[in-house]
């Protein structure tokens, strides 16, 4: 299954003509997580041509603008169009203030339910699982509140050789058992170690979303070992003091943290549009971590697995 | 000087990938009228290039999303640019209480105010004048409160002939009174009369937006004879009963409103996305009204003196 993450806007604080601000789609084994939101991302998502009615997991790292204004015209449009399946927000709680006043204008009445989950700014909280994912919230150094998210496929059971099946007559009521770690006991009393029965499976696949943020060490226990990091470098170093001051990351930063975690690549967005190139920005991240990528709008960055 | 519309957006409900909801900018002489400000306005009005500080008039026609979901990211991007001019919103009263509590979200204090004037869904009004240009109100048929507006460049003075300045020694005092309109007394108490000292002023500019409305004919007398007349086309005739249901209009009601109001042009826009292709709407039109264009994101339009 596809594990793939696409930047829908890569902007900081204005939209640019060629980028719109922060929103991605993680399509994590055919789960659609929309992260953040900014203005236009229902026009980046119909580029894209991502089914509107894939997306149902919506996580706003922060209220400001940039992150969350294009939320309203997206829940209009999947209303629009006749969509009926629950919308789930991960957010700070005040997004439901702001939202509210407009849901009540909607064209017609909401054929779905918009479920508010609020997100904790204290500490890492799970806030979504289910069979194959769950998402962790962890509080970033902003500004205001604000989280990141790492995505991570669960641990998969081991695989079973097939050949051993057939070999020792194992009943289909023990496999489960054995590819959680069980040994298997033979007719004879033989005991056949797991480690012989079984092949390890892959070590799952991760992704983790650090935006907006200073450069904040805290965080590295939980992103440990990633596969994919996405960190903001709003800056480069030349304007070190202005990042400091409005709590943003320089490119710097982002490759620091990249490594810090040991993470398999970075890619670095939310971009000043006060630069017209982002080749000093990678410049800058690629002296400390070489596996670095500029996030461009409409690409698809598939998550790989680390080695 | 300039009297030119730009479209920023034609299409309908929710954007497309090549169109955006509906917005436009007229430039009426050097002053740039706002009208709309469907989602993502910010990021086309930075396409093409209008300067963000030239914009403090903003008029919104009713509060359905595609008309109004930019409004807030514009005044954010209007604060995060510094600029400091109040801004004047011409709006459905509703709308402050929509945007106050995202105000009250936004980075850092407002540098300006953002003054909400109430449109009058009852009769035409006239909202803003200075000069030059005078802006009146007039109420639209549509599924919620809905205006259209009328922008038209105030009656010019006629031109007096400088040779005849000369001739009879006329006194730079009483220039003014005779470009209004009097005769002028010689010394010798002979009488000139106005007709053959001045050549008559060009008639006024005028535009139109009429969107969203069904056929409505009781606007034709406010804007009668305008010289260039944006109504809405969300339709074709064959979907007549839809268009009905939804008080929106077809190209055909689009025409038949031009040609009722004697306009000079027609531009046609907000288009439903069900339709892959506007030849439909403009041969439906053109039928009844030849001079009928459609609305392109990001072209502009010149206003131009009827004939």
């Amino acid at each position: 299954m596809a594990f793939e993450l696409t930047i829908l806007g890569s902007s900081s604080a204005t939209p640019t003509s060629e980028r719109y601000p922060t929103a991605q789609v993680l399509n994590a084994s055919g789960r659609f997580f929309l992260i953040d939101c900014g203005e236009g991302t229902q026009i980046q998502i119909r580029r894209q041509k991502i089914g509107f009615g894939k997306i149902n997991h919506i996580f706003i790292s922060h209220l400001h603008g940039d992150h969350f204004y294009g939320l309203i015209g997206l829940i209009s449009t999947f209303n629009l169009l006749g969509l009926t399946r629950d919308i789930h927000i991960y957010s700070p709680s005040q997004l439901k203030d702001i939202i509210q006043p407009q849901l009540d204008f909607l064209k017609g009445d909401l054929r779905f339910n918009v479920i508010f989950h609020p997100l904790n700014f204290k500490k890492p909280q799970l806030i979504f699982e289910d069979k194959k994912i769950e998402v962790i919230s962890f509080p970033l150094k902003h500004s205001i509140n604000c989280c990141g998210f790492l995505f991570r496929e669960k641990q998969k059971e081991a695989n079973i050789k097939k050949e051993y099946i057939r070999q020792y007559q194992i009943p289909i009521a023990q496999i489960k058992d054995i590819k959680q770690g069980a040994d298997f006991v033979a007719a004879n009393g033989e005991v056949i170690l797991n480690s012989l029965l079984t092949t390890p499976p892959p070590t799952p696949l991760s992704y983790a979303f650090c935006s907006d943020t200073a450069f904040h060490p805290p965080i590295a226990d939980v992103i440990k070992n990633v596969d994919l990091l996405y960190h903001e470098a709003t800056f480069t170093e030349e304007l070190r003091e202005w990042a400091n001051k409005t709590y943003h990351s320089t490119a710097l930063d982002a490759a620091k943290m990249a490594k810090m975690t040991n993470a398999g690549e970075l890619i670095i967005g939310h971009f000043s549009s006060r630069y017209k190139e982002v080749e000093p920005f990678l410049n800058e991240a690629q002296t400390v971590f070489s596996n670095t990528l500029d996030a461009v709008d409409g690409k698809t960055y598939p998550v790989k697995r680390k080695q």
